[in-house]
């Protein structure tokens, strides 16, 4: 039987989302049907959301269960007198914190979300300008860039450069190793030049051409053969030169971007918190 | 006086840092430090962030807070042990869950993080290439797509569609507004004949020419009489083809994204949620 599960909040519900399936990964043995549920931010909006729980609930034989991040505890008992289980992620934390900082919450809905750090927002925007421009080696002056991936086709270079840029702020390049480049068994002089900023991406040969086998089938391109060579040579080269490399294979693009910030010892420059 | 904030967990601590910082902007009167502390998987690792900790607080003279996800409750002992205040953003919904869920969890690191949802990625990684293609208007033909954005150069398109890719595998293209098309005061033809696609992203022309400003200043481009035309001109076409339009003067592109999934009545495709 499928639980249904609501993450309910006055803005994104993001942080509801997050936090709220990752609790639900501890009960691995039960499957759950979730519906994020954003901008919940009226009693009109909270009295139509009520009703649609209470209907699920009628629906399903039994209460959903419903995570959310609010602050407004009048929005929230609307909520709640419906037919579930409110796990409100707020509150649980907000006294202790309050007796261990010795002052009183001030709650805000607007300082939780959506107001833009306009700092912090033009400098991601401008490094997802960045990153874009100096995609896969379209261009390869590299004097502005905080981090270059280096890797071969398909090894998770652009989206992890997207994800560096739009998240952080981080302006990352990244240069997919050439035939040419391979030949000549070592890196290139214009990417030596800047080794500080060096990050290898390296990919299990399998897993590489199993995704390329989805972009040409049967292709050269995507034979195991091939693969093995381009990633050993990759390797290699990069050992040579001393950069670091970072394994992607079973990876998300978070953790990526996460062990990247580590490696490099970056401070976090502008993580955007208004995703409540 | 700074107090010094942790977020640790044996993921990326994204999740921790997420509610973490949320709850402390209930606390504007006060300001923090905060440090994200991922991978922390070993006692080994713990017993070294206990002695960080301890010697923050002897800088700080005062102790730490911690926030975490971490499950193995041996890791988070070694934490605790030292001179801070643990917050365990689990521990305090485990509990309630299993009476309500009628089942005990199990606890599973795994399972929080870090392995890869093959499907879903794929689809993230084929729409993230998407977007990247069907850019700016650098390709025109968008049967494939499952939104367009349209709106003028600079109106926050290019990062949506990005985000949009990357965390929910949406296909997003976008087209910005020619000079030729306002001169015929009316949408295109290859955009009306996916009009179910289409969104307006609008933007106020004050902060529209300040955003421009930054990046041709002193242009026509950035003037603000050409934004005030742009800007009107792009809002009398989307209205007259009743394409829904959202502003995103000042809203994140968080909440734009969310915008346009709750908009378009987007089923959430590939969440996800391996970012604990």
């Amino acid at each position: 039987m499928l639980r249904t599960v609501f993450f309910i909040s006055d803005g994104t519900a993001i942080t509801a989302e997050t936090l709220g399936h990752a609790l639900l990964t501890q009960f691995a043995q039960l499957e759950f049907q979730q519906f994020r549920i954003p901008f919940i931010d009226s009693q009109e909006k909270a009295a139509e959301i009520a009703l649609k729980i209470n209907q699920q609930a009628i629906t399903d034989g039994q209460c959903p269960l419903v995570f959310t991040t609010m602050v407004d505890q009048g929005l929230i008992a609307t909520i709640a007198a419906s037919n579930c289980q409110v796990f409100d992620l707020f509150a649980a934390f907000i006294k202790p914190l309050e007796q261990q900082l010795g002052v009183s919450a001030k709650p805000s809905v607007g300082a939780a979300h959506g107001l833009v750090d306009a700092d912090g927002y033009e400098d991601r925007m401008e490094a997802t300008n960045y990153a874009l421009t100096h995609d896969d080696g379209m261009n390869i002056r590299f004097d502005d860039a905080d981090i270059i991936l280096i890797g071969v086709s398909r090894s998770g270079k652009t989206p992890t450069c997207l994800y560096l840029a739009l998240h952080f702020g981080i302006k990352a390049a990244n240069y997919p190793l050439t035939d040419d480049d391979m030949d000549e068994s070592r890196l290139p002089a214009f990417l030596l030049k800047h080794k500080d900023k060096l990050i290898g991406l390296s990919i299990n040969p399998e897993r590489l051409s199993e995704i390329r086998q989805t972009r040409k089938p049967d292709s050269r391109y995507a034979s195991l053969r091939q693969c093995r060579y381009e990633t050993e040579t990759a390797e290699s080269m990069l050992r040579l030169s001393a950069v670091p490399v970072l394994r992607t294979t079973s990876s998300s693009v978070e953790e990526i971007a996460s062990r990247i910030i580590l490696e490099k010892n970056f401070q976090r420059p502008h993580f955007r918190y208004d995703i409540v």
